[in-house]
């Protein structure tokens, strides 16, 4: 194959100023550039991430995988995660479909830090019996090529419920994310083990995490359920949803109903009266995330990690 | 280079089931699996992209290309990218960091869609030259390896504009994005014309798109002005701002102020009085800027295209 080596000398120039054209660099004339460029088309060089990763072994990319792009707090958790790979060296890819799960293998990236509920456990098992290095955010996993940097749902879970009792003594709803996600069962179980604890009644209705499925549990409440009741959204945008009905209602929310969220989304942060939910740092928990990848690909062998939470008070749950 | 064949053999397993062992396949036995992923770890076996890469000339990959992760309509638009490309067999990874343009000469991804004010139009041009094909969505370029697909920003500044005019007679503030930005200023070019036909008073206040610039536009526009003007913000992240600063005023918003916004983001959809603003669907734009790539991946020559925006009427502009 020909090398940039070979370019350069028939264009009669650097093998620094043959890189900076062929790479789009500003510092060649846009004269030079072009004529650069017409000699490595016709000689057909191929430049790629091919040839430096069998030379390097390396790509210095961390592949991020989400389940999709529209979570609302991927935002953040992703400006965490780059904004600390960065400034040590290494760059991010955002991937959330199957297909590109094989990066890892393909040694496309040399670490992942996955959120996507669509990447099954065994194959990352079996990417890490390879020797491939991963943190996972949305399940455990015990390997020694596996970090995993959770959220305390439980904890968080436990600070819910906790608020909704002071004010809720005829039941409690518990209203969950789609069937088989991690984030939901562990604050499902949490829930459902405080509340026996306590001798509280309770009720689960099944959701998605969608405000569409927060807006169906919210109808079904006002159509079986007496008012002075809880409900504990086990994200904030099915609360969202239930809001959009209740409003429409003659149930006061923070009155005849009270309602707990989790997550503290912006949007939560306009809705009237404002959403009692659990509150955590979106970013801090993408820097735990690409901190334990560094450590790792460093040959590190960090420990996993909870992400703190916290309750963040709204009028959602009043004084009946 | 040791080959994925040798380790079949090795294993004494077809080399279907070496790649799927080695891929993660659930279709392999855990026992199998770890055998003959003994056997490839000793031979140091590489999967990888380089090799695919070198032989097909072709990753199917699309680089989605952002300025940085945290805008708040990006999960709509990606989400309206990936979905068409998906469905057509092209993988997407959204990437955003000066490094990471040069995946576009190595050739890691096929093609590229561009909203990122990092990259220069110089190196697109130089990419371009080379045979790069990419779809821009944040200024004009004319090559015939460059489709634009643009939000309709001059027909968007006119319609908010007329929507302020109706209310307000005395003075329009225009709150602008960071200085150089597309968007920006072809929102504030149409807006400035629109004024001048129209021999309204006007005053210009630099903004960066953000709420805190939001918040000291509002500011610096209680100090100094009277009551009963309006004001386009060129997003609605900096209307936003103005509401937490209004709303502690003695000034009411669709009254006293009157504000027009852009992007119909959702947050805006809880602020009240809602926030008048410019609409446009995110997902469309993704989707109409997957179909160019697409097209001209597939050797057709796609014509630019602009994105309908429509006024979505709020309370912020009132009767005076």
């Amino acid at each position: 194959m020909v090398g940039i080596r070979e370019i350069a000398k028939r264009a009669n120039v650097s093998i620094s100023t043959a890189s900076y054209a062929i790479n789009g660099s500003s510092k060649v004339k846009t004269e030079t550039r072009d004529r650069i460029l017409a000699i490595a088309n016709e000689l057909n060089y191929i430049p790629n991430m091919a040839g430096r990763t069998l030379k390097k072994q390396k790509t210095n990319l961390i592949g991020v995988y989400l389940t999709n792009y529209g979570g609302a707090f991927y935002g953040e958790l992703v400006s965490g995660i780059h904004d600390f790979l960065h400034q040590h060296h290494y760059d991010v890819i955002i991937c959330s479909s199957e297909r590109a799960h094989t990066f890892i293998p393909e040694k496309m990236v040399d670490g992942a830090i996955i959120l996507d509920s669509t990447f099954s456990t065994e194959k990352i098992e079996s990417y890490a019996a390879r020797g491939h290095q991963m943190v996972v955010l949305d399940r455990e996993l015990s390997h020694q090529n596996v970090c995993s940097v959770l959220l305390d749902n439980r904890g968080g879970a436990k600070k819910a419920l906790l608020a909704l009792e002071k004010k809720v003594t005829k039941k409690i709803y518990l209203v969950t994310g789609p069937p088989g996600t991690y984030d939901s069962n562990e604050r499902l179980a949490a829930a459902k083990k405080c509340l026996e604890e306590r001798k509280l009644s309770y009720e689960v209705i099944l959701g998605d995490f969608s405000k569409e499925s927060g807006r169906q549990a919210a109808r079904e409440i006002l159509q079986k359920s007496e008012k002075e009741v809880g409900i504990f959204c086990l994200n904030d945008e099915m609360a969202i949803g239930m809001y959009s009905v209740f409003q429409k209602s003659n149930w006061k929310i923070g009155k005849d109903i009270h309602i707990v969220g989790f997550d503290n989304i912006e949007v939560t942060h306009y809705l009237r009266p404002r959403l009692t939910t659990i509150d955590y740092s979106k970013s801090d928990w993408g820097k735990a995330a690409a901190e334990k990848i560094y450590f790792m690909l460093n040959g590190k062998q960090p420990s996993n990690q909870l992400v703190d939470v916290k309750l963040k008070g709204g009028k959602s749950v009043g004084s009946i």
